[in-house]
């Protein structure tokens, strides 16, 4: 029964690194069929603006807009959300946001410079965006945690206006997600999905104003469509499925890594959950609690199918063979559960993941809602170079270079002597007409 | 005659807006042909690896190599370069070098920590990519410059392996790239260019190791097979052509003017070079500047195609006016020669540049070569949201969650009244087994 859930695999039995290559394979050829929908509803909201948002709302959302002004939801409402909500989940809102708020105010990035030897002023000017986006999902499934952890990290960082978009399938407004808008600090909430919601904030229309980054997770069509508009407008990151990795040893508590595994196993088919051990045992018991715990969960059919398709449970060699297939897999979480006087080292090892939990306090749901960094991560090996999303997704830097008239003359000789080089004689007489004798500069 | 070379507007004018629009315009959109033809060559590379990269070096920059191996440069090669190279030249590179990892070593971010009032431990690591590709152009222009301000940055990060691709057409090896290779430090070099170079770096063949980001620019196949194989590595940015916007007003020198609008123009006929001033007499001055200074040019005919066809001279109704002007357009380079007194007013108003160059001294072309920042920019308005090349490209972060079993209670709470609030029955599982009576952290 419990092959039939979830596969197990030996690190050191032959074959090992294909059938892990085979587990990590996720079909990312774009399909031409969705491009062309997508070009399509673009160029209608460039065409057409507010127009093609009406209609591209009746549509795919299946509600009709009385006219382009009622996409928008007003901060009326939003506040009203808020009140309306049951005190839990307001408290839970604002404790979550003001967790998420603490841990992105050290991500703020000063402004620098310094005055080098010959009196050269030079520095960086780290300063905020104007204006973003957040496109939040409203489908199936609509997530006011997906709000707090792309809109307060904008928030922190300054953005001037943070306009939001979320589909409302047949017009409900889901009142979760827009008092989340509320207590993040939104600015403007349209109610507004898919391809056209995105190319309504790339491009602008008469009522959806136009930014200049657009960041969060979506379907195949918005992430289709972001990749479409990126370079007009900077987007964060085509997301792939969730994933999670865990390292244990024998300290572990089984059912614990089966609720774990369960809990990003539950968010599609397509997530995956991945358990790496040296404990044989350990194997058999988490494959046990898996068995044991799964007809206690609402998602179960979500779970077996994700599980069945995509997890497994690895026996590895020791743990350090374990990290090192943790650095390969560069997975999106990584949850460590080993005895304590191993912790320090594994984390160590670390070197590709989104975020690491470390200890069996540390489940993985607590980075989704509460601890403090996004839950915006780089998934499917990204996180070899990319990075969780974060502040500095929202600001940019600006070279400041503040030559004095005695201290450019070494810059420029050299700047000459090179530009000689390339054969660029403008750039040589340009920077040889700021030697000595050149008196400009006041 | 002035008129010839170069249009004058007026933003005061009716129609500026539009006819500044219109000069900014700037065609991105991709031929399919192009599109086509580095998917065979990105195809050819995924599929013969090493023999479709001699192949591609025989047929696109007309030399033999005897063998894949033969693709290599070596460290020696790149010794020899910079021996041989004159001593005026040597020092040229290396006191670039030393100003460009002196300005450098200021971006590098450290891990960071704290510990909440419960008893939790937050944090972020920051830590360099392993392996990193660099394009170094090598067709008509050569540039060490480029190989000092991709290579410096990434080697500050302290990424480990720095791989450097650069064409030699007709098995040409420019000694001056390959000596700045060697000052700058650069692990491994190929001498290949192109797409057939892109894919490989992305892919990995046997000579060429795959990496996990591509920076530098390139020409239009290069862009083209950047953006294709975005995703499984990252790229830094794709270029447009090179832009200068000079803020000037009365105290400024006509023929400096001149000369840095040279320095773009002489790039190439898509490079942007426009003056905004509020005096129309050094609209007037810098037009006969031009005109006069463009005969002693030895790249006359690429500045004047570059000034007729893209460049201008604007009146602007005063400074304030240019400033808004210039954050209208999110200049690659923005350079600032006004009065003294004016000086800093002008540069706070400055939001959107990629760097800034103020005053007479603080000649664009300082910053091509030696100032310090590197000269790789963000250009056609995207400096709106992006940022120079930076140590920050070469370096990424990795959340960490460090959870105590006490101080988990609260964040516990709120991750399972979220979770329940979003339907999410396993997360709600998942926080709940660790609240009181939990004790598997130690």
């Amino acid at each position: 029964m419990s092959a039939a859930l979830v596969r197990r695999l030996d690190s050191a039995a032959p074959g090992f690194t294909e059938a892990l290559d085979a587990l990590l394979e996720w079909d990312t050829s774009e399909s031409s069929d969705l491009r062309g929908k997508v070009e399509a509803i673009i160029a209608d909201v460039r065409r057409d603006g507010d127009a093609a948002l009406v209609d591209c709302t009746r549509r795919f959302d299946r509600w009709a807009p009385a006219d382009s002004g009622a996409l928008e939801i007003s901060r009326a409402e939003l506040d009203t959300a808020l009140e309306r909500l049951p005190e839990s989940d307001r408290l839970a809102l604002t404790g979550a946001a003001a967790r998420i708020r603490a841990y992105h105010e050290h991500q703020v990035e000063e402004s620098w410079g310094y005055v080098d030897e010959a009196g050269n002023r030079l520095g960086q000017r780290v300063t905020a965006l104007e204006r973003v986006g957040l496109y939040v999902p409203g489908g199936q499934a609509a997530y006011p945690s997906t709000v707090l952890m792309t809109a307060i990290p904008a928030k922190v960082a300054g953005v001037d206006e943070i306009v939001m978009v979320v589909p409302t399938p047949d017009g409900t407004r889901n009142r979760f997600v827009l008092a989340a808008a509320a207590v993040a600090g939104v600015d403007r909430v349209f109610a507004v999905g898919g391809a056209q919601a995105i190319a309504a904030l790339a491009f602008g229309t008469t009522v959806v104003p136009r930014v200049d980054k657009i960041v969060g997770p979506g379907g195949a069509f918005v992430a289709e469509a972001k990749r479409q508009v990126f370079g007009p407008v900077a987007i964060d990151m085509i997301a792939g499925p969730s994933e999670i990795l865990i390292i244990a040893d024998d300290a572990a508590d089984p059912d614990l890594l089966a609720l774990d595994l369960f809990s990003q196993a539950e968010h599609d088919a397509a997530a995956q959950a991945i358990l790496l051990t040296p404990s044989a045992d350990l194997v058999e018991r988490t494959a046990a609690a898996l068995e044991r715990l799964l007809t206690e969960m609402s998602r179960a059919d979500v779970i077996r199918a994700s599980l069945s398709g995509r997890g497994a449970l690895i026996r590895t060699r020791d743990l350090d063979d374990a990290v090192a297939i943790a650095n390969r897999v560069a997975p999106e979480h990584l949850s460590i559960q080993v005895a304590p006087e191993q912790e320090q080292r594994v984390l160590d090892g670390v070197r590709h993941a989104g975020a690491v939990f470390v200890g069996a306090a540390s489940a993985e749901v607590m980075g989704d809602y509460a601890a403090g960094p996004s839950h915006v991560l780089p998934t499917f090996g990204t996180a070899r170079y990319a990075s969780p999303l974060g502040v500095y997704d929202f600001r940019k830097r600006t070279s400041v270079i503040q030559l004095s008239s005695d201290g450019v003359e070494g810059v420029a000789r050299i700047a000459a002597q090179l530009a000689d080089g390339e054969g660029l004689t403008a750039h040589a007489a340009a920077a040889r007409a700021r030697l000595a004798g050149f008196d400009h500069n006041g």
